[in-house]
């Protein structure tokens, strides 16, 4: 199924766009004088936290579930997420008609596991040795679900149906603001800066495009200066959409046309969604802030540039906010 | 200087929105299927929480301040807030380079204070009597600044160049989204839905205009039945924007013009704020969740519509959240 050399492309990344165009939103690009003042650049900020089920996902999710055969839709679509992914395959297979199995982790946010309830989705909750699951203990509760129902499995980001539908954000940001010179995403799988690397390259060789993740799952920087990859074990940060391992897919690609990879504190991830929540008004997730808390750490230089920014997501628990505890 | 009759027309929006425009966004018009879906109609929001200053006020008072002769405005401008127009008129004085003086009463929410100094607003705090300075008491600290300062006086909202500003939202919804036939805004004293009134009357006759406000400062409904301006006397109301009462230019046109006002409580409120957060990932205040209060409580016949809503702005305080006490 996964064709990585015809697929992984430009073109590829256009034709999951059309295919996908009628169920997602065109998200706006948003600005803020304020931050730009503050920062002494011009920011660029592509809102998929106000994408449909808020968050990027439902792209990849909308593409892969869209892609199946007829024959193979019948029987489902099976797949594994902490979260976001989760609540886009179920919107996803919903609107096509077909069943949804999502191989969650206990310690899912209450909100993510709402999402996939409201759409629709059927939840198995993943047996781990440890709080989180391991990799391999999400992959075998996928591999059972397959077995007994035939659906098929869509990986939330190890997958070309994922990662083309990923891109299409970075598509639709290059078109509406085509002078932007440095591009900023999250990655945690890399299904999304993958995508956004066959589409960015594609359409603008001369962009500079970092990958931004958090310190306390820095798996993907490892891997990226190591040359393979390096398994994220323990993570811990509060972005929880940031906690996964790169693939076989999405390495390869970022390690090539990425050209940094750059980490952040937990600290700088709750100030940077807060600044935005308070300047721009707009409610994003940990893993969305991460680009921003690089800019705030000042490990990219953004001075004089245009700096495009893809917020990802915006799905967090209202009562449950990183800097409640500190309230009066 | 106020000329209702010859300037308080679609022409004098339009005049508006020209001087305006360079100054202020052009704030996106969002949608939500999920919403959609549980209210049985189609809702369009008009996000002015995402506009400068993080609220449509910013509207009124460019208009004002631009609409100043070099002569005038060199004594810079003067007004009286609760909090939103005060950071608007600071953000629009700082623009031309001319002084603002804000009449603040004290219990004027940290937020608010805050934007009024981040923008470089000269703060007057105003003497009142009760918590909460009635309309004469914010008068005369205005008067006595006018008296000392020669600054122009900028109503935030019995001002005819304010009314104009504020009218150039509904300008722009309803070329963006011609086919709403109903169009909802919250009223406080008026000045927004004044505005809109001017707009969408005149851009399309038979659109249907509710003004929404919270039933514990319900002059509006009040004065609309009346016929008569009826003063708000002890508004306790969580949205703050609209705690004030119509003045002589807002009432008239909004008596003409509107085809109901309906009321909506405190629950409600809250409710319909939170809704938003968690379904459409903006941030709006509680005066700008109004309107869909009114949807959620069913005061209004949406059913089958296509329903404008006015999200006003999204000034609040994320360490003072009216479900905080809520949480775990």
């Amino acid at each position: 199924m996964n064709e990585p050399s015809r697929a992984l492309s430009l073109a590829g990344v256009r034709e999951a766009h059309a295919r996908i165009a009628p169920h997602i939103k065109r998200t706006p690009v948003l600005t803020s004088s304020a931050l730009d003042a503050e920062f002494g650049t011009r920011l660029f900020f592509k809102c998929e936290n106000l994408q449909r089920a808020g968050v990027f996902k439902v792209r990849g999710a909308f593409n892969a579930v869209l892609s199946l055969s007829d024959e193979e839709a019948a029987h489902g679509v099976v797949t594994s997420s902490s979260g976001n992914h989760a609540a886009a395959i179920s919107l996803a297979a919903r609107t096509r008609g077909i069943p949804a199995y999502i191989a969650m982790p206990k310690v899912a946010p209450r909100s993510k596991v709402a999402a996939v309830r409201r759409y629709g989705g059927n939840i198995i909750w993943v047996q781990a040795r440890g709080t989180v699951p391991t990799s391999e203990e999400y992959d075998s509760t996928v591999a059972e679900t397959h077995a007994r129902t035939q659906a098929s499995v869509v990986h939330p980001y190890n997958d070309v149906r994922t990662i083309l539908g990923q891109g299409t954000c970075a598509l639709e940001f290059l078109e509406d603001c085509p002078g932007i010179d440095t591009l900023l995403a999250p990655v945690g799988g890399g299904g999304l800066l993958s995508g956004t690397a066959l589409a960015a390259k594609g359409l603008k060789p001369s962009i500079r495009l970092i990958g931004c993740e958090p310190a306390m799952a820095d798996d993907a920087q490892q891997s990226y200066r190591a040359g393979k990859i390096v398994p994220q074990l323990d993570p811990r940060t509060i972005a929880d959409g940031l906690r996964t391992s790169l693939g076989d897919l999405t390495f390869p690609l970022i390690r090539q046309q990425a050209d940094d990879i750059v980490t952040v504190s937990e600290e700088s991830i709750a100030s940077a969604m807060r600044l935005v929540w308070e300047v721009m008004k707009i409610i994003i997730e940990p893993s969305g802030a991460v680009p921003l808390a690089a800019v705030m750490e000042r490990r990219i230089a953004v001075q004089g540039r245009r700096v495009g920014i893809i917020l990802s997501g915006g799905n967090v628990d209202l009562d449950r906010l990183p800097w409640q505890s500190a309230a009066p």
